[in-house]
């Protein structure tokens, strides 16, 4: 099934899936404020391991919630415990601003505040979902809980009551802080949408962007790097197709489970794509545990394995491509071997993403093999809903996404910083140029998947700082109006 | 169980529901426009007789829509026959204007056009409707409903891909309307909600407001109209207690079904209280048949008939108010008897706004008996809420439409129009000031529930003649401004 579903989405369900390391807030954007996070909503969830990178002291109270299992239907009345972090230490109350983090579709890690602190917590999704559980996992239900749950925060939070609120989230949390300003502009005054495709789906921007972007990272790291990976695919097919050939590729791959057929170096290709996708995402400028615990600039490092001759044979370019692949598997030194069947850090936790890529987030992509380093797919819708059928019993509803959000028509909407990476692949389906005063794109161009969410780093380039800079401008804006708007504290 | 609701919600059950015979367009709103109607979704119908009241040729074509019943759960993948009307007669393609009619909650009768036309289109809820599909009942899935619709007839219909669309609904439809601009702007550029209490929701407006209108509506016709009313509810108290009274009351309203405990005169009471409420509503300045056939301003006709002495007895007291609700039930003397189950034309088609009432349209009414004529009631929502339950095995969650749609709190939105009129009750809870430039409010002191959306009429009194003519000037800015950001066309 995940292979069926990697060939219908290409690496669209795994990249944007894994999102869910660290997505840390701004350490500039205290501004006196109440943090909460989100936690992903709907779904019965355990508690995973956690880590994070500082050792910066964590400091937040955890509360549950009794929210609402459906939000639009009135048959099931049933609740689940909704688990919300929140940071209050350094909060102006009354009427301190509120910074909320749109939970993303799998594990949240938070970060905020200048005195520093941080929180990693894994969340993810339960085994024990079945699909009817599942039905109730949309990106409609998840701006309900956050709706309804804000208010619940405002009335029952001394303090809290006047205070204007402010939705920021990465990604998928991006797509939903945004669109939680559009739906709810009456719970949040405003919403930071970091690297958030809001356009990614169909008919809105062309399939072949996102791989073109991940192929200009590669590009960019010269000596042919991109070149190279374009000629790996027809060396694994050379490679591959022998017994021994297959044999020499699992072992110059570590792979922990040995190739045994042409079937499986297919999804062993794919297994590869997504890691020079994930790569693009995690293209950050000093050393990082997002997806996999990596180096700085990561792809200069994986280029340098791939900086090889025009004339090395299938076997001394799959080499490279072992070295390369091994930078990000292997980068600490200890994988004993490497797992196809995944790409990034943790366990499983990406059903939850399968179904609503499967259902509402059906984000087209495509390669070429021209404009891209991959090889050639088309995205075929009707593939790609057979695949969900037999999955989920669920078939996906191509114009939904952008009937229900706008997609391009959104100019009427208020309130919105889209911020997007230069060299995130995500953003081919983000909004990288002003709608109107108040809709605005910042472009990071040495930013790869929301870096300006991450901690401040002493080798953030320049271009990320006057991001975050701007981004709170913005918030003091949106704050200073509602606080113009909003009847004076009795 | 009707009673049970009755008293629950006092008369907002009822008053609102039935709201569902002429409805018509603006004669003036025709900038060669397509017209399309969308009639009630999510249910299974069934044509109801149909009536109009000019001879004006009806001219549209039918066609039915495959809807989804479900839009926020995949699970349920099915779908419904959703009807709608279509005259194109007076549509400039390409890129004429639509006028969509957000259809209410039961029948809908739409005229438009200034060569004259008129749909009477009766439509009434299906007795087969279980609660299972009542599930897919609520305000959202109609929203999606129109949304979708509109999305399909855009891309369906050569000419009207360029088209901007206007949303036009009265009473729980011109709440559609609002709620539809200000969760779609991507597909409406505007709407008119015609006399919507989009604020008669817990905490947003007294409760007593309502009462308080109708109240006033039959004090302006003097001779003590009001406080006679008032008195009635003691007299026939007094009356209903001897076997004799009840015999005596049932044959000087001539009931259809005699009254044969004072249990039945409390039901009787309601009917009652229903009765002048249903009058306030359809207060118009010309012959009308909107929920009953009644002559032009119906409440001074009632009230001549309870112009009565303070020293009157009971059994004078409620021979006037006998003889002034059959003004209302029996107006055209083909009346037989009066029926004290229902309160408007047309057969039952209630059950659907019942369970809208009983879910997410929970609108607070009470009455004290001192600034209204009623007796004194209160807004009890646990009652409410066990009556709900017993009726259809859910209970109303009270703060819900406050925030889905904003309450109090939209002025984010634009291009809306709330006109509402000064004798209407549920101008209690409408939008009756201006909120922005764009949020704007159209008042009517002469008129009933949504006078704007009929007919033009000799009669009709200058303020709606210049709230037609307000409606219309905000109708042409707003395609302006659509015609000024889309692109040309190819």
């Amino acid at each position: 099934m995940r292979t069926g579903l990697r060939t219908g989405l290409g690496t669209g369900l795994r990249t944007q899936g894994p999102d869910r390391a660290a997505a840390p807030c701004l350490l500039t954007l205290c501004l006196g404020c109440l943090h909460v996070v989100a936690l992903k909503p709907q779904l019965l969830t355990r508690l995973g391991g956690s880590s994070h990178s500082t050792d910066t002291p964590i400091s937040y109270d955890t509360f549950y919630f009794d929210q609402r299992i459906d939000h639009f239907g009135f048959l099931e009345d049933g609740t689940f415990k909704q688990r919300y972090l929140v940071a209050d230490e350094h909060w102006q109350r009354p009427g301190g601003p509120i910074l909320f983090y749109t939970g993303n579709e799998g594990d949240i890690t938070w970060f905020c505040n200048n005195t520093g602190f941080m929180w990693d917590v894994a969340e993810e999704l339960g085994a024990m979902l079945d699909s009817k559980h599942l039905n109730y996992l949309s990106s409609e239900q998840a701006l309900a809980d956050f709706a309804v749950l804000i208010k619940h925060l405002k009335s029952s939070s001394p303090g809290a009551e006047q205070s204007p609120v402010i939705a920021v989230g990465g990604s998928y949390g991006g797509m939903l802080a945004a669109w939680f300003r559009m739906k709810y502009p009456n719970i949040v005054v405003g919403a930071l949408a970091a690297s958030a495709p809001i356009w990614q789906f169909p008919g809105m921007v062309p399939c072949g962007d996102f791989y073109r972007i991940v192929t200009q990272d590669f590009a960019k790291s010269g000596n042919a790097c991109d070149a190279n990976i374009r000629k790996s695919w027809k060396a694994i097919n050379n490679v591959s197709s022998t017994a021994s050939g297959l044999q020499w590729l699992s072992e110059e791959f570590s792979l922990c489970a040995p190739l045994k057929s042409s079937i499986d170096a297919v999804g062993f290709k794919s297994w590869l794509q997504e890691t020079w996708v994930n790569l693009a995402m995690v293209d950050y400028p000093y050393p990082a545990n997002f997806l996999q615990p990596l180096p700085r600039w990561p792809i200069q490092v994986v280029c340098k394995f791939l900086a090889l001759d025009p004339s090395v044979s299938d076997y001394e370019l799959l080499h490279g491509v072992a070295q390369a692949a091994k930078v990000y598997y292997n980068y600490t030194g200890s994988s004993p071997c490497l797992n196809t069947s995944q790409t990034a850090t943790g366990s499983l936790g990406l059903l939850g993403w399968f179904y609503q890529a499967c259902t509402e987030m059906v984000m087209p992509m495509c390669a070429d093999g021209v404009h891209d380093m991959f090889e050639p797919q088309d995205w075929n819708l009707q593939a790609f809903s057979d695949e969900c059928n037999a999955m989920f019993g669920v078939r996906p509803r191509a114009d939904w996404a952008g009937t229900v959000y706008g997609g391009k028509d959104i100019a009427s909407h208020s309130n919105i910083i889209f911020s997007n990476g230069g060299l995130d692949p995500w953003s081919a389906g983000g909004v990288t140029s002003n709608i109107t005063d108040s809709l605005v794109s910042i472009l990071i161009p040495d930013g790869a998947h929301h870096l300006d969410l991450r901690y401040r780093n002493d080798q953030d380039p320049p271009s990320v700082r006057a991001a975050r800079a701007l981004e709170v401008m913005y918030f003091r804006e949106w704050i200073r109006q509602a606080k113009k708007t909003q009847p004076r504290c009795p």
